[in-house]
């Protein structure tokens, strides 16, 4: 005998492309949204009843419906709207999760309809609604960054089965994953969003790292100190071993120069920075 | 001000072959590796000192050298052995999670030492030790079945978003991911892993199924029935559509013979099922 | 100023499933077509004149209807009946290429209409059709194999770069990419595709290999064995290198046991055979 | 009985991350390297004879010692470097090809060593040689484009498989994959590689486009009238449609403003444009 301890459903992966036309002047919106409903379903799992769950083929439907109807300037907002959308529409959802996340397009010269890929991070956008709430994260997914120097690697702990050297320069390599929690579920995200990543890529930049560790303190405090609604910072970058490659075999000498660039394995590092 | 509120880190992607040489009969493991520790590490973050932390170089090392020297019958058994090795080589470590995804070789004609990729499903075991105890996970990830009939979807919620149609003849195709809690760290984890994915496999070809959300109970009491050493089982189903290719427009009629595959958009379908 | 001196379109991902119902018994194919025409084009490109284009949107229609309209036993028919279709419906198109890729699924259980992943290769069929002749390719790709010990790499050249050492006994894992031309374009395709792919299985378990290179001809001889109506095979097999892992510095003995598994970088080996 | 009527080997995914230090300012490379050699291997498939075969090890060691032994200023240079120091290197290569790309990095804020995803295209280079010439092709692959009006679609070929209607304004989104070919094997690769992407992205995004044939058209000529240096360039643009979402069952009304973003299945548009 087994008991239903946990059930939620939703749809994933739906590609919504939004334009709003402001004369000849075009905003162009490229979102993915993965929606996840909860509330009184336990009978579609248990007892072959049906007759509560809204299809996810409804809720895909949904998704581009309000995008119609709700004018929105940016995808933290459509979060918020979709959320609510869900847990005032339907009285046996509890709660509605809407996970969305925006490629980066950038303007060709300054063109009106015309836009040319401007990076393969993504802008993550999740909010959680109940009846009486709604939280809202903020995010950037893999955000491509690497600096060729002002990296160490040293004086970390030694035993039987470390095998590698000390290093006082090195290439950083990362991909930026961060989520934040935003305070406030209004405002201009626009300024926040540009405000929190210009902060995390000049705090990279400019900081000497002497690990990854540390380099996600200089992250998490820059973004904590950019953006005043913003109370806590969640970071996890993937270290994207650049291995020195040995020249000696060949009587050459490796100069900081000279890298074999890899994926896998790769270090992971986590860390949660929150305001005092 | 900000304080760390959290932190963890360690290596992803560490790929393991292990070839066990039983005379001509070889047996072959092909394993991922993601290894995460916490513990004593906050002045790597903070504090600039790096003495504590073990490099996740030297974590992927011990994946190999424990590999080498310890004997293991399933990725179960290796999962209980790393994730212990770490909190017990290391007194600074509070809490470290192997997570191991094995890839599925068959024998070619049941041949000593040649192999065959078998699906592309992969087999999970996780880990997480403290000092004083010892937690483990088994799972399947993306075991993908389809059945052509045996499949309905009517009688669900309606209102102004909902455009698809009642159908009692669908198509049901999906990617199994379970992961089910084992209450034991010992014993036989291939017998169970096969009992588990088997009885599954036959639940989902047998069972009619008017939703997805059922067929996660049928899977999940199916597993439940079949292994007695776990205590629960959480299942997430892509529902991977297959569309009726509308045959009308070229004056011909749909015999649930002609569809459309798609990826996305796609339901997602979770469900937790406990023994009583 | 330029000409226009090669121009060719069509579509591409069309994502067919067919269900074939005989009585009980289901026959499931799941086939992505990549198709593109060539002809009497030019006009499109070159002065705004669509009004000879098939648009790729036919393109796709054509797929489903020929489907459901026609009944074939194997991709390899299907490719040629599409083939032909194009170049007989539209007197402008000069050549039509259809290649397919069918999934590879089987029954659960002997059930009649369930079924699971049997593998990540696909089966590849290519039929090229002109007014006049219609030449047919059959393939498999990504058919991954690995031997634990039978294969050797030694007595190659030396020189300045080179620094890998000889060895006779090492792991050799790759995918097997083979495409081979038929000389026909009817028959029992069902038959020669297992015929071929079980006779390079065998070659591959069962052939003492000293290069990838050799290994291209026991696969090629094997097929060309098997199977009387392929005048050539064409193979290109990725070196999947399985590196021995460095158990020195923890005082440990390598015994071929073991290794880390790349993907990158890897060997990539070609060769054609051809029936004399 | 059978012949070996072609061959060739290499190794593929090599890669190389180079840093120039000049002086505070850094130059970074990130280059995916495929290389493939054909030459007088026969024996090595035929005869068990691996005394001619440059292991695909040697040749990966040889991309990173060139690249530390020679300087160069563009991909395009490496290329030529390379390719020819392998048919010059080895008397029994008759032709030596190297595949390059390069991924896109940015500075940040103008930062000396640290760097930015520029986005997701590619540069590429591919040099072939032998003992008496060596050929270039230039290009650029994946660079993600969209228009969100300014393209129409209609007045195409009418028959009983076409039901897509005539449009006169509809998003135009596509990866531009283009290759070139260079008249010259020196000169200045930077200037040249910028002054044609930039005119394809500045005629994309002026050009009213009643086609992607057309498009290609535009692009290519573009591409020719910038640098004189090129003599064809031969262009492929998958149409990864955005198509209307229907509005109607919901009493809304399409204004080219919601639609659902696809990648599959998607329309492939070839053309080869040359200087007269």
């Amino acid at each position: 005998m087994s008991s239903l301890t946990f059930n939620s459903y939703g749809k994933s992966k739906v590609r919504l492309t939004k334009v709003v036309r402001n004369g000849a002047r075009h905003t162009l919106f490229e979102i993915n949204a993965d929606i996840q409903l909860q509330g009184d379903f336990a009978d579609s799992y248990l007892k072959a009843d049906n007759r509560k769950v809204v299809a996810t083929d409804t809720i895909k439907n949904t998704v581009y419906v309000v995008a119609k109807e709700q004018s929105f300037a940016t995808v933290e907002d459509f979060a918020v709207i979709l959320a609510n959308h869900f847990v005032r529409t339907y009285s046996h959802v509890s709660s509605a999760t809407v996970e969305l996340t925006q490629s980066a397009w950038a303007r060709i010269d300054d063109h009106d309809h015309s836009f040319v890929d401007a990076g393969s991070m993504k802008r993550l956008a999740r909010a959680t609604a109940t009846m009486t709430s709604c939280s809202l994260t903020g995010g950037v997914i893999d955000l491509a960054v690497l600096k060729t120097t002002a990296s160490e690697w040293k004086d970390f702990h030694s035993d039987r089965y470390r095998t590698l050297k000390d290093t006082s320069d090195r290439i950083l390599a990362t991909k930026v994953n961060a989520e934040w929690t935003y305070a406030t579920t209004s405002g201009d995200f626009e300024s926040r969003y540009q405000a929190i990543t210009s902060a995390m890529l000049r705090a990279f930049a400019t900081n000497h790292s002497v690990s990854a560790q540390q380099t996600i303190t200089h992250l998490g405090e820059a973004a904590l100190a950019a953006c005043a609604e913003i109370e806590l910072i969640h970071l996890e970058l993937p270290n994207l071993h650049r291995i020195p490659f040995n020249l000696e075999p060949f009587g050459l000498k490796f100069e900081n120069d000279i890298f074999v660039a890899t994926d896998e394995p790769h270090g992971l590092i986590k860390g949660t920075l929150s305001r005092k």
